[in-house]
């Protein structure tokens, strides 16, 4: 069984928010990954909403600006939230760019040199983290929802869209809809995957991945600031997943959220919404 | 009147949170500042409530960590976090600690060389940061209260005993309360105010000034981790300040919340009581 090391520990909104460390087997590498215990995990068991944040973010920033533990509390759900990409490795370039490598892993995983040995943060959020955190903490170990931010949105999507029935609910903050179609979406996909397997970026783009969904039914839940500067850059591309949802009968919700832009403060002002959703899935 | 210049404007909570610069008179530098105008403040002018900060803080940390833009749009009140201490000053050390100079100013109004040319946080807190905020912005001009973190914890406090009358509350989380008997306290005073100057020290001890506060009916609302590690350490002091309150027969209150320690998960996780405590004595 995978050892955990406490980092920190500390009360908030009567729970615990607390980091630890453990060695990756996936990653090949020491991880951080977050998790808020609200005051109902003293008594028993409880669901688990997994959170992945957006490109430059560590395990951190979720935690100390989304708010989030209040309503973790409220609803009685542990929130994980891993880090976004390996670290401490040693790989040519991986510090080279803000939007690849370090604190950028997209949430697949790479086939290409000389990323594929550790950058895998599919297989580790999708299997290993949970394995560590329903070893170690007190969990209802199928009732499990995945959300998160940005670069996060988009890997909550596939992590959904790929593992049918896995997760009882899914939502995303202003994800990478399309990034077989985007500029950080084509450079990622191209450094990981390989900049000529364009055929094998699309398993790993929710908005091509809806088209061949056959699971459970799962709805795409959706949220977007319409001053997102993103948005505007034609990073983000949220209708294309409108689109290819409607095309594919996948249950789709599109809140757009009028004068809100990319940031915390808007992660913040609907956290709770989002939080409330997957509790009532998760029920 | 003063200029004030647009750093940033992000929606949040319904509401626009927003820092500004502008050029000081009283600090002889370019400062800034945050306020959060909640949904109302577009119909209407509305209460402030100010926010002082702790050590090594700016203006930013409260606004992205404490989660208190929620509760100030359901309480309709307006909050403004200035900086903790002159910024983009020469003086040499200035840089050198800490807990001592740059973001660190104790608002206080320094006497000695070389710091009385810039660190006169007091004066710029309670007199030319109200002017400015309400000659931009729309408040309600004698409607105002103060709170604050650890050194702006007892920054609202002395700043609340020292201008009677001028704030209608005043709350303070983990408060330095007693800085002439504690290290952190001695250091800031000591550098400031002269090390041989003991007397004027006392004119800046929250606990020394009770004793001689003479103006309306003021409660100090004091709120304090048990599990804080600067409380263990002598830095903070409470009790020292509840005894003197009871001397002087000043109303205090003094919220103990078991197991938190010193940090915004702490603060984040009371912010809401504060804020609806302080718009209950703004109405």
């Amino acid at each position: 069984m995978t050892v955990i090391s406490l980092v920190s520990s500390t009360k908030c909104f009567g729970g615990l928010q607390k980091v630890y460390s453990h060695q990756s087997k996936e990653l090949a590498c020491e991880m951080k990954f977050a998790i808020f215990l609200p005051p109902a995990a003293d008594d028993r068991k409880l669901p688990v909403l997994y959170w992945l944040s957006g490109l430059t973010c560590n395990e951190t920033n979720f935690i100390q600006k989304a708010g989030a533990q209040r309503y973790a509390a409220e609803n009685n759900l542990i929130i994980v939230c891993p880090d976004t990409s390996p670290r401490n490795v040693e790989i040519p370039g991986q510090d080279d760019s803000w939007d690849f490598g370090s604190g950028a892993g997209f949430y697949v995983d790479a086939t290409q040199e000389p990323w594929s040995k550790h950058y895998r943060m599919f297989s580790y959020v999708t299997q290993e983290l949970i394995e560590v955190v329903n070893n170690n903490f007190p969990t209802v170990a199928d009732k499990i929802s995945i959300s998160g931010h940005s670069m996060g949105g988009h890997g909550a999507l596939i992590c959904a869209l790929k593992n049918p029935g896995l997760y009882k609910s899914v939502s995303a903050f202003a994800p990478i809809s399309n990034p077989t179609k985007c500029p950080w979406g084509e450079k990622a996909l191209g450094g990981y995957l390989g900049a000529d397997n364009k055929d094998e970026w699309k398993n790993w783009d929710a908005s091509e991945l809806v088209a061949s969904y056959n699971g459970p039914p799962l709805e795409l839940y959706l949220d977007q600031g319409s001053e997102d500067g993103f948005l505007k850059d034609g990073q983000l591309l949220p209708q294309n997943l409108v689109d290819a949802c409607r095309a594919a009968q996948v249950p789709c919700v599109l809140n757009m959220r009028e004068g809100y832009d990319h940031s915390y403060f808007y992660v913040a002002s609907f956290i709770g919404e989002h939080i409330a959703y997957h509790a009532r899935h998760l029920q």
